[in-house]
Protein backbone atom coordinates (compact mmCIF):
# COMPACT_ATOMS: atom_id res chain seq x y z
CA UNK A 1 0.00 0.00 0.00
CA UNK A 2 1.67 3.30 -0.83
CA UNK A 3 1.43 6.26 1.22
CA UNK A 4 -1.42 7.98 -0.29
CA UNK A 5 -3.58 4.63 -0.49
CA UNK A 6 -2.74 4.52 3.10
CA UNK A 7 -4.04 8.40 3.52
CA UNK A 8 -7.52 8.10 1.94
CA UNK A 9 -8.38 4.54 3.91
CA UNK A 10 -7.54 5.94 7.07
CA UNK A 11 -9.77 8.96 6.15
CA UNK A 12 -12.81 6.44 6.28
CA UNK A 13 -11.54 4.74 8.81
CA UNK A 14 -11.03 7.17 11.89
CA UNK A 15 -13.05 10.92 12.78
CA UNK A 16 -11.81 13.80 11.17
CA UNK A 17 -9.91 15.28 14.47
CA UNK A 18 -7.86 11.87 14.55
CA UNK A 19 -7.34 12.01 10.97
CA UNK A 20 -5.98 15.54 11.09
CA UNK A 21 -3.98 14.92 14.48
CA UNK A 22 -2.40 12.05 12.37
CA UNK A 23 -1.59 14.29 9.36
CA UNK A 24 -0.13 16.18 11.98
CA UNK A 25 2.02 13.66 13.46
CA UNK A 26 3.33 12.60 10.03
CA UNK A 27 4.39 16.22 9.19
CA UNK A 28 6.15 16.58 12.42
CA UNK A 29 7.19 13.31 12.29
CA UNK A 30 9.03 14.06 8.62
CA UNK A 31 10.09 17.62 10.48
CA UNK A 32 12.32 15.34 13.45
CA UNK A 33 13.38 12.81 11.09
CA UNK A 34 15.01 15.25 8.73
CA UNK A 35 16.89 17.23 11.78
CA UNK A 36 17.88 14.02 13.81
CA UNK A 37 18.80 12.07 10.28
CA UNK A 38 16.02 9.13 10.50
CA UNK A 39 14.49 7.41 7.68
CA UNK A 40 11.75 10.10 6.17
CA UNK A 41 9.56 7.73 4.35
CA UNK A 42 9.73 5.50 7.83
CA UNK A 43 8.77 8.18 9.70
CA UNK A 44 5.85 9.37 7.69
CA UNK A 45 4.35 6.03 7.68
CA UNK A 46 4.48 5.52 11.57
CA UNK A 47 3.56 8.79 11.79
CA UNK A 48 0.56 8.68 10.15
CA UNK A 49 -0.45 5.07 11.21
CA UNK A 50 0.35 5.88 15.36
CA UNK A 51 -3.43 6.12 16.17
CA UNK A 52 -5.29 3.91 13.47
CA UNK A 53 -6.39 1.73 16.44
CA UNK A 54 -7.98 4.51 18.29
CA UNK A 55 -10.95 3.28 17.52
CA UNK A 56 -11.01 0.77 19.47
CA UNK A 57 -12.32 1.46 23.10
CA UNK A 58 -13.26 -0.24 26.42
CA UNK A 59 -14.43 -3.14 26.44
CA UNK A 60 -13.88 -4.05 22.55
CA UNK A 61 -9.98 -3.02 23.14
CA UNK A 62 -9.87 -5.69 25.97
CA UNK A 63 -11.35 -7.91 23.08
CA UNK A 64 -9.43 -7.29 20.65
CA UNK A 65 -6.17 -7.71 22.46
CA UNK A 66 -7.03 -11.05 24.00
CA UNK A 67 -7.62 -12.13 20.56
CA UNK A 68 -4.18 -11.30 19.27
CA UNK A 69 -2.92 -13.20 22.15
CA UNK A 70 -1.63 -9.86 24.14
CA UNK A 71 -1.41 -10.50 27.68
CA UNK A 72 -2.48 -7.01 28.80
CA UNK A 73 -1.11 -5.81 32.06
CA UNK A 74 -3.96 -4.38 35.11
CA UNK A 75 -2.87 -0.90 34.42
CA UNK A 76 -4.17 -1.42 30.49
CA UNK A 77 -7.04 -3.31 31.41
CA UNK A 78 -8.47 -0.82 33.70
CA UNK A 79 -7.19 2.07 31.55
CA UNK A 80 -8.02 0.16 27.85
CA UNK A 81 -7.08 3.36 26.03
CA UNK A 82 -3.54 2.31 26.70
CA UNK A 83 -3.97 -0.40 24.33
CA UNK A 84 -4.39 1.43 21.47
CA UNK A 85 -0.37 1.58 20.65
CA UNK A 86 -0.97 -2.57 20.34
CA UNK A 87 -3.87 -2.76 18.76
CA UNK A 88 -1.97 -0.29 16.18
CA UNK A 89 0.83 -2.29 15.57
CA UNK A 90 -1.42 -5.15 14.79
CA UNK A 91 -4.08 -3.02 12.54
CA UNK A 92 -0.82 -1.71 10.67
CA UNK A 93 0.37 -5.02 9.74
CA UNK A 94 -2.67 -6.86 9.03
CA UNK A 95 -4.80 -3.82 7.53
CA UNK A 96 -2.27 -1.74 6.00
CA UNK A 97 0.15 -4.18 5.30
CA UNK A 98 3.06 -2.54 6.82
CA UNK A 99 5.97 -4.73 7.52
CA UNK A 100 8.61 -2.66 8.43
CA UNK A 101 9.53 -3.49 12.20
CA UNK A 102 10.59 0.00 12.91
CA UNK A 103 7.49 1.27 11.91
CA UNK A 104 5.49 -1.06 13.54
CA UNK A 105 7.14 -0.78 17.13
CA UNK A 106 6.99 3.02 16.84
CA UNK A 107 3.48 2.79 16.57
CA UNK A 108 3.01 -0.10 19.31
CA UNK A 109 5.73 1.84 21.58
CA UNK A 110 3.96 5.90 20.83
CA UNK A 111 1.93 6.19 24.10
CA UNK A 112 4.07 5.38 27.08
CA UNK A 113 7.23 4.88 25.32
CA UNK A 114 9.94 2.32 26.86
CA UNK A 115 13.01 2.20 28.00
CA UNK A 116 15.80 2.14 25.11
CA UNK A 117 13.52 3.15 22.62
CA UNK A 118 15.17 3.54 18.97
CA UNK A 119 15.47 7.08 16.98
CA UNK A 120 12.02 6.41 14.55
CA UNK A 121 10.19 5.08 18.32
CA UNK A 122 11.67 8.47 20.25
CA UNK A 123 10.64 10.74 16.75
CA UNK A 124 6.92 9.17 17.07
CA UNK A 125 6.96 9.64 20.48
CA UNK A 126 7.28 13.50 20.59
CA UNK A 127 5.70 14.38 17.39
CA UNK A 128 2.49 12.87 19.16
CA UNK A 129 3.10 15.46 21.79
CA UNK A 130 3.93 18.43 20.05
CA UNK A 131 2.47 18.53 16.55
CA UNK A 132 0.83 22.05 15.63
CA UNK A 133 -3.36 20.45 17.28
CA UNK A 134 -1.64 20.27 20.69
CA UNK A 135 -2.36 22.87 23.41
CA UNK A 136 -1.17 23.18 26.85
CA UNK A 137 1.23 24.22 29.42
CA UNK A 138 4.79 24.25 28.38
CA UNK A 139 4.06 22.98 24.59
CA UNK A 140 6.51 25.88 23.17
CA UNK A 141 9.00 24.84 25.51
CA UNK A 142 8.51 21.24 24.35
CA UNK A 143 8.56 22.13 20.55
CA UNK A 144 11.98 24.34 21.13
CA UNK A 145 13.78 21.04 23.11
CA UNK A 146 11.97 18.50 20.22
CA UNK A 147 14.22 19.74 17.61
CA UNK A 148 17.74 20.58 20.15
CA UNK A 149 17.99 17.51 22.27
CA UNK A 150 15.24 14.18 22.06
CA UNK A 151 16.36 12.67 25.25
CA UNK A 152 16.16 16.21 26.86
CA UNK A 153 12.53 16.47 25.09
CA UNK A 154 11.24 13.08 26.28
CA UNK A 155 12.27 13.57 30.10
CA UNK A 156 10.04 16.38 29.55
CA UNK A 157 7.07 15.13 27.75
CA UNK A 158 6.97 12.21 30.36
CA UNK A 159 6.99 13.84 33.09
CA UNK A 160 4.62 16.11 31.53
CA UNK A 161 2.64 13.17 31.31
CA UNK A 162 2.87 12.14 34.76
CA UNK A 163 2.13 14.84 36.28
CA UNK A 164 -0.94 15.30 34.41
CA UNK A 165 -2.20 11.54 35.47
CA UNK A 166 -1.45 12.88 38.90
CA UNK A 167 -3.49 15.34 38.64
CA UNK A 168 -6.30 13.19 36.50
CA UNK A 169 -6.41 10.62 39.21
CA UNK A 170 -5.87 7.90 37.31
CA UNK A 171 -3.16 4.93 37.01
CA UNK A 172 0.40 5.91 35.77
CA UNK A 173 2.09 3.21 33.28
CA UNK A 174 5.44 2.14 34.50
CA UNK A 175 6.52 2.13 31.06
CA UNK A 176 6.02 6.19 31.24
CA UNK A 177 8.42 6.09 34.42
CA UNK A 178 10.87 3.71 32.30
CA UNK A 179 10.73 6.16 29.50
CA UNK A 180 11.64 9.22 31.51
CA UNK A 181 14.19 7.20 33.56
CA UNK A 182 15.89 5.72 30.52
CA UNK A 183 16.10 9.09 29.52
CA UNK A 184 17.32 10.65 32.44
CA UNK A 185 20.19 8.02 32.50
CA UNK A 186 21.41 8.98 29.19
CA UNK A 187 21.73 12.58 29.52
CA UNK A 188 23.56 12.07 33.05
CA UNK A 189 26.09 9.67 31.31
CA UNK A 190 26.40 12.15 28.58
CA UNK A 191 26.83 15.36 31.13
CA UNK A 192 29.94 12.53 32.79
CA UNK A 193 31.65 12.17 30.14
CA UNK A 194 31.87 15.91 28.61
CA UNK B 1 16.79 -8.41 72.56
CA UNK B 2 13.95 -6.55 74.52
CA UNK B 3 12.87 -3.19 72.53
CA UNK B 4 14.83 -1.60 75.22
CA UNK B 5 18.01 -2.93 74.41
CA UNK B 6 17.14 -2.54 70.74
CA UNK B 7 16.72 1.20 71.13
CA UNK B 8 20.21 1.05 73.21
CA UNK B 9 22.01 -0.64 70.71
CA UNK B 10 20.36 1.60 68.15
CA UNK B 11 21.43 5.00 69.72
CA UNK B 12 25.29 4.19 69.24
CA UNK B 13 24.58 3.31 65.97
CA UNK B 14 22.87 6.17 64.25
CA UNK B 15 23.28 9.81 64.54
CA UNK B 16 21.12 11.76 66.50
CA UNK B 17 18.76 13.39 63.94
CA UNK B 18 18.02 9.72 62.74
CA UNK B 19 17.83 8.65 65.90
CA UNK B 20 14.91 10.93 67.05
CA UNK B 21 13.10 10.30 63.51
CA UNK B 22 13.35 6.55 64.42
CA UNK B 23 11.63 7.17 67.73
CA UNK B 24 9.06 9.43 66.05
CA UNK B 25 8.10 6.73 63.47
CA UNK B 26 7.93 4.32 66.64
CA UNK B 27 5.52 6.41 68.11
CA UNK B 28 3.61 7.24 65.42
CA UNK B 29 3.67 3.86 63.85
CA UNK B 30 2.04 2.89 67.49
CA UNK B 31 -1.08 5.74 67.02
CA UNK B 32 -1.56 4.44 63.84
CA UNK B 33 -1.13 0.51 64.86
CA UNK B 34 -3.62 1.43 68.01
CA UNK B 35 -6.20 3.30 64.95
CA UNK B 36 -6.23 0.30 62.50
CA UNK B 37 -5.96 -2.76 64.99
CA UNK B 38 -2.39 -4.21 63.91
CA UNK B 39 0.24 -5.50 66.43
CA UNK B 40 1.53 -2.48 68.68
CA UNK B 41 4.62 -4.20 69.26
CA UNK B 42 5.15 -5.32 65.92
CA UNK B 43 4.69 -1.64 64.63
CA UNK B 44 7.13 0.13 67.06
CA UNK B 45 9.48 -3.00 66.30
CA UNK B 46 9.39 -2.01 62.70
CA UNK B 47 9.09 1.89 63.37
CA UNK B 48 12.23 2.12 65.58
CA UNK B 49 14.34 0.01 63.12
CA UNK B 50 13.09 0.95 59.63
CA UNK B 51 16.27 3.23 59.12
CA UNK B 52 18.84 0.94 60.67
CA UNK B 53 20.51 0.34 57.44
CA UNK B 54 21.00 4.26 56.72
CA UNK B 55 24.33 4.66 57.42
CA UNK B 56 25.37 2.40 54.45
CA UNK B 57 25.91 5.01 51.60
CA UNK B 58 27.32 4.93 47.97
CA UNK B 59 29.58 2.49 47.11
CA UNK B 60 29.46 1.43 50.32
CA UNK B 61 25.71 0.12 50.24
CA UNK B 62 26.13 -1.34 46.82
CA UNK B 63 28.73 -3.82 47.92
CA UNK B 64 26.33 -4.77 50.87
CA UNK B 65 23.60 -5.54 48.95
CA UNK B 66 25.56 -7.24 47.00
CA UNK B 67 27.66 -9.32 49.68
CA UNK B 68 23.81 -10.31 51.27
CA UNK B 69 22.93 -11.23 46.97
CA UNK B 70 20.67 -9.27 46.15
CA UNK B 71 19.95 -8.28 42.40
CA UNK B 72 20.35 -4.16 42.58
CA UNK B 73 18.04 -2.90 40.09
CA UNK B 74 19.83 0.03 37.68
CA UNK B 75 18.19 2.60 39.31
CA UNK B 76 19.05 1.88 43.04
CA UNK B 77 22.68 1.14 41.71
CA UNK B 78 22.49 4.68 40.63
CA UNK B 79 20.79 5.90 43.62
CA UNK B 80 21.87 3.67 46.42
CA UNK B 81 19.98 5.64 49.24
CA UNK B 82 17.17 3.36 48.00
CA UNK B 83 19.14 0.53 49.27
CA UNK B 84 18.46 1.01 53.00
CA UNK B 85 15.18 -0.93 53.34
CA UNK B 86 16.96 -3.91 52.02
CA UNK B 87 20.42 -3.38 54.23
CA UNK B 88 18.04 -2.25 56.97
CA UNK B 89 16.04 -5.79 56.58
CA UNK B 90 19.39 -7.73 56.74
CA UNK B 91 20.83 -5.84 59.77
CA UNK B 92 17.40 -6.13 61.94
CA UNK B 93 17.76 -9.66 61.04
CA UNK B 94 21.72 -10.62 61.77
CA UNK B 95 22.31 -7.86 64.16
CA UNK B 96 19.09 -6.94 66.61
CA UNK B 97 18.15 -10.64 66.06
CA UNK B 98 14.54 -9.95 64.46
CA UNK B 99 12.79 -13.22 63.43
CA UNK B 100 9.51 -12.01 62.44
CA UNK B 101 8.74 -12.26 58.87
CA UNK B 102 6.05 -9.25 58.96
CA UNK B 103 8.50 -6.94 61.02
CA UNK B 104 11.33 -7.64 58.19
CA UNK B 105 9.27 -7.00 55.40
CA UNK B 106 7.84 -3.62 56.85
CA UNK B 107 11.71 -2.44 57.37
CA UNK B 108 12.53 -3.41 53.51
CA UNK B 109 9.27 -1.79 51.82
CA UNK B 110 9.58 1.20 53.78
CA UNK B 111 11.18 3.59 51.15
CA UNK B 112 9.27 3.01 48.15
CA UNK B 113 6.29 0.48 48.80
CA UNK B 114 5.51 -1.38 46.88
CA UNK B 115 1.91 -3.58 44.77
CA UNK B 116 0.16 -5.27 47.52
CA UNK B 117 1.41 -4.26 51.11
CA UNK B 118 -0.01 -5.78 54.49
CA UNK B 119 -1.18 -3.62 57.25
CA UNK B 120 2.39 -3.50 58.96
CA UNK B 121 3.53 -2.49 55.76
CA UNK B 122 1.72 0.69 55.18
CA UNK B 123 1.67 1.71 58.55
CA UNK B 124 5.41 1.82 58.40
CA UNK B 125 5.43 3.33 54.91
CA UNK B 126 2.72 6.12 56.58
CA UNK B 127 4.49 6.78 59.44
CA UNK B 128 7.48 7.46 58.04
CA UNK B 129 5.99 10.36 56.22
CA UNK B 130 3.95 12.20 58.87
CA UNK B 131 6.09 11.73 62.35
CA UNK B 132 6.37 15.08 63.83
CA UNK B 133 9.92 15.94 62.27
CA UNK B 134 8.40 15.85 59.10
CA UNK B 135 7.80 19.27 57.37
CA UNK B 136 6.75 19.91 54.07
CA UNK B 137 3.96 20.47 51.81
CA UNK B 138 0.75 18.97 52.42
CA UNK B 139 2.25 17.44 55.86
CA UNK B 140 -0.78 18.90 57.66
CA UNK B 141 -3.49 16.91 55.15
CA UNK B 142 -1.23 13.70 55.16
CA UNK B 143 -1.33 13.59 59.19
CA UNK B 144 -5.12 13.71 58.59
CA UNK B 145 -5.85 11.16 56.23
CA UNK B 146 -3.44 9.21 58.22
CA UNK B 147 -5.98 8.05 61.01
CA UNK B 148 -9.02 8.14 58.46
CA UNK B 149 -7.88 6.16 55.16
CA UNK B 150 -5.32 4.39 54.77
CA UNK B 151 -5.61 3.75 51.27
CA UNK B 152 -5.88 7.45 50.39
CA UNK B 153 -3.34 8.31 52.35
CA UNK B 154 -0.67 6.03 50.88
CA UNK B 155 -1.87 7.30 46.78
CA UNK B 156 -0.95 11.19 48.84
CA UNK B 157 2.08 10.62 50.16
CA UNK B 158 3.51 8.47 47.11
CA UNK B 159 1.88 11.39 44.96
CA UNK B 160 4.11 13.34 47.21
CA UNK B 161 7.44 11.26 46.23
CA UNK B 162 7.15 11.84 42.62
CA UNK B 163 6.22 15.15 42.80
CA UNK B 164 9.05 15.57 44.73
CA UNK B 165 11.60 13.29 42.47
CA UNK B 166 10.31 15.37 39.09
CA UNK B 167 11.61 18.34 40.88
CA UNK B 168 14.73 17.04 41.72
CA UNK B 169 15.75 15.78 38.47
CA UNK B 170 16.19 12.37 39.66
CA UNK B 171 15.24 8.59 39.09
CA UNK B 172 11.61 7.28 39.96
CA UNK B 173 11.48 3.72 41.01
CA UNK B 174 8.57 1.72 40.06
CA UNK B 175 8.17 0.58 42.84
CA UNK B 176 6.32 3.70 43.77
CA UNK B 177 4.58 4.17 41.08
CA UNK B 178 3.27 0.49 41.87
CA UNK B 179 2.15 1.64 45.66
CA UNK B 180 0.18 4.37 44.28
CA UNK B 181 -1.87 2.52 41.22
CA UNK B 182 -2.55 -0.28 44.08
CA UNK B 183 -4.02 1.65 46.46
CA UNK B 184 -5.63 3.71 43.70
CA UNK B 185 -7.51 0.71 42.33
CA UNK B 186 -8.16 -0.53 46.02
CA UNK B 187 -10.12 2.73 46.62
CA UNK B 188 -12.21 2.46 42.95
CA UNK B 189 -12.78 -0.97 44.03
CA UNK B 190 -13.92 0.06 46.92
CA UNK B 191 -16.22 2.90 45.61
CA UNK B 192 -17.82 0.57 42.79
CA UNK B 193 -19.19 -1.49 45.59
CA UNK B 194 -20.69 0.54 47.87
Amino acid sequence: MTINTIIDTLKREIDSYRFNHSLNVMETAEALARQYGADIHKARLAGILHDCGKNYKGEEARRFVKRIGYQAEEVEIRQPKLLHGIIGEYLAKEMYGVTDEEVLGAIRWHTTGKAGMNLLEKIIYIADYIEPLRSFDGIETMRRIAFEDLERCIVYCSESTIKFILKKGVLLHKNTVDTRNYSLMLIKDRNENI
